[in-house]
């Protein structure tokens, strides 16, 4: 109970709420108000994260340009890395090169990297005509990589060890060059020729005593990715292992760059939107639903559309195939919504929960007979649940008067025949929907456009021909 | 090109299949073979997660100790760790109490008390008696926290420092102490009162000069969760900010716990599973897919079903309404699936959206207009292609003889109908379908529950209503 009240009432928004709430106006009242030396104070005690999210709110690209010079050096670059990409290029637009040349190479080089990839080509040609050389060399390595590989999600700022050196040497080393790097929780081997050789946490080298050696205790069973690696792929890894950060090698298993866990976190986040989108029937969308055109998010519907609404008149044939039965009994027509919008629901349940299951790595094509079974036994009581509580609904609808029957026909009859339906379509539904994700998924297909599109439109016309059959052999 | 053929090709799996395939087959050899030297050197080399599962293959109880016995100590609470609760279970049942009591104490605290909570009365007994008495009191203190809170997620195991130390203190402080700890990536300060008052990375640590305090290196402004938070406030919070660990404190303000970020990668997850099925009308489960009961399922299902028959029975009687007109002109009847769903689909497209787009932040009710808008502009283009798409292929159907029409009936002008139908129900459809879901986000109810089979629903009734409408005013 505790919890749920809790739900409904977060108290870690408080901190939040202060900020976003209270300080929003201020700032944009203190823009207004040109009280600059007072919004410099506010700015200094701020999260970056919440001024990117409320420097965002400012319209007037002047403003923003103001409040982005008020910000101290060194929050600009880690506010700017917080911003949307249209910001970025807002601010970018109006700054001064010496200005731009600061933030690039004050900003972590993954980060440079991934807003340099957003720009326009003109932006892109000044963030690298301005970094300084190291910088660009980095950012060039990075986006060499295609989207979504392992290559494009790593940074190049990570910490090496060579194994010869002592732990006080090594701890000697990375107090003086943590600065520079994006994590030193843990820290990498290498040989001479780059190859990765171990890994270290920076826990177990604090550990250890000051005479052993990094090769003593390091670990040489590493857990790492190529740079042309899956993001998708990457992250499971993570999440098999429990890891928060995995070392990336090149074609020639030399060393390259780092992933950290706040990275993997994004791409959960996009895959799983991704396998969302597919399973309502829509390609993915590459940026957020709010800066998507129209136009795009159109071509992204109308596919699937048009395939599930050309095999959606299949079932229609069905239809027209028994229109002298619909004609001699026209109650059955209006059944028909009801028998498909619950198979096609109890088909979804069951393809959704086995589409989840493959992502999370329950299930396997292997299990696919335990499934069945599995789904077998829950249709039987969902569809009997669904049947009788159908066939008493028709019994007090008609006695309230909302059907008519014409001469001879037996609303029992009727009643028991749509009831038989369920049942039967349901169970068939369920059967449909747990094997067709095994079977895409065994078939390299994503198991995801198996969802309740699909599978409704399938569910449809399975159900209709059960309920036809039925219907011809016990009314006609 | 190369990333769609990478995508299909993963490089990374090759580590991981070498270990499962190659190795799986080994392991369950060995033990066969009672070669337990040589499977003792083949389980020093592997990764924990790995072996934990392999070990979940081996169904018979007895050589599943063996083989745990046959662990180096420092990696069997690694190992026990990675197992999933039934196997947990399997093990704690053979072995010895001391046993038990070695693994308990070596496990991190927060591993070990997700274990206990998922074991019957009596394990739990057995754990909290043999657990050495910190062990025991911090395993208490995270079990007394209600499921799903920041108090239920946190390890105790947290690195403290004094803001009067300076750096090369805390440093002789950390290299004794940080055997015992979960992670040192952060370091928290705490007043005499153990009130938080501030945070600092053990890279600021490491990169300050040995004689500063690290009163002066430490961040003040710190973003902390309460014990009683709810786990996906927590998780909203690690990926608003890109932080990797949060220190949680209790009612008094006192510093009790750290969450990292591998446990809210584990509750981003669990959240998603949760919101996709109630996309998919199922109420979510607690275990995996497989361990939950078929009598769990089919509760988690049965209602939401009940629920949308009965509002489907609604769709019915419209038809019942408009009996007459279908029996004049039966062909009418055959286009209703085809309606129904093209409809359904088009609004599920669009909360499904929203739905992620709300979930992800991107959209708030305070968007509703734009949201409409962009809606409005994207059902026009789909409703047109879908319509023009359905016109030609009723005549294209017509001609080949598919479809019979009475004398009088014109196949342009019914065309024309279920074409013009198409185009309204479509644009109501995505209007429905992105309005509902900011309504009940606004309402405080959870907007998944707004998708595809609520949507579906409800899309129905329209698009029947306008069909009927149009075609009495057209055909009659």
């Amino acid at each position: 109970m505790l919890n749920w009240v809790h739900m409904c009432a977060p108290v870690i928004s408080v901190i939040q709420e202060e900020i976003s709430n209270g300080e929003l106006h201020e700032i944009l009242d203190l823009v207004e108000s040109r009280s600059f030396s007072q919004l410099r104070n506010e700015l200094v005690d701020m999260n970056p994260a919440d001024i990117a999210e409320e420097m965002a709110l400012i319209e007037e690209d002047k403003a923003l340009i103001v409040v982005f010079r008020l910000l101290p050096k060194e929050q600009a670059a880690e506010v700017f890395s917080y911003l949307e990409p249209e910001d970025q290029q807002r601010i970018v637009e109006g700054i001064s090169d010496k200005e731009l040349a600061s933030i690039v190479n004050d900003m972590f080089v993954d980060d440079a990297a991934d807003f340099t990839e957003e720009m326009p080509a003109n932006i892109v040609r000044r963030v690298l005509a301005t970094a300084d050389p190291e910088t660009r060399k980095a950012i060039n390595q990075i986006l060499k990589y295609p989207d979504n590989s392992a290559g494009s999600l790593m940074t190049t700022e990570l910490l090496r060890l060579k194994g010869e050196w002592n732990v006080a040497a090594a701890i000697q080393y990375v107090r003086h060059t943590c600065d520079e790097l994006a994590s030193i929780t843990y820290a990498f081997v290498t040989d001479e020729s780059r190859h990765l050789t171990g890994v270290v946490s920076m826990k177990d080298v604090l550990a250890a005593k000051d005479d052993q050696l990094i090769s003593e205790i390091m670990d040489d069973d590493v857990i790492y990715a190529k740079t042309l690696d899956d993001q998708a792929e990457v992250a499971e890894t993570f999440k098999k292992y429990d890891i928060v950060s995995m070392p990336v090698v090149d074609g020639e298993d030399r060393l390259v760059g780092l992933i950290t866990i706040d990275d993997v976190v994004d791409v959960i986040e996009e895959e799983t939107t991704e396998d969302i989108y597919k399973m309502a029937a829509m390609a993915p969308i590459e940026d957020s639903y709010m800066s998507t055109s129209v136009f795009t998010l159109a071509r992204k519907r109308v596919v699937w559309l048009l395939v599930l609404m050309i095999s959606a008149t299949f079932t229609g044939l069905i239809i027209t195939k028994f229109e002298s039965m619909l004609t001699a009994v026209a109650i059955l027509t209006s059944f028909i919504p009801m028998l498909m919008d619950t198979c096609g629901n109890a088909g979804s349940q069951a393809s959704v929960s086995v589409i989840r299951a493959l992502v999370l790595g329950e299930v396997k094509f292997s299990s696919m007979l335990k499934v069945i079974w599995k789904e077998f036994r829950v249709s039987i009581i969902v569809g009997l649940c669904v049947a009788i509580v159908n066939f008493l609904r028709i019994i007090v609808f008609y006695y309230m008067g909302m059907y008519q029957l014409e001469a001879g026909q037996n609303i029992y009859l009727i009643a028991g025949v749509v009831s038989a339906t369920l049942v039967l379509a349901v169970i068939c539904a369920k059967f449909v929907g747990c094997t067709l994700p095994l079977l895409a998924d065994k078939c390299k297909l994503d198991p995801a456009l198996m969802a309740s599109p699909m599978i409704t439109t399938i569910v449809d016309a399975v159900s209709l021909l059960v309920y036809f059959g039925i219907a011809s052999i016990v009314l006609l």
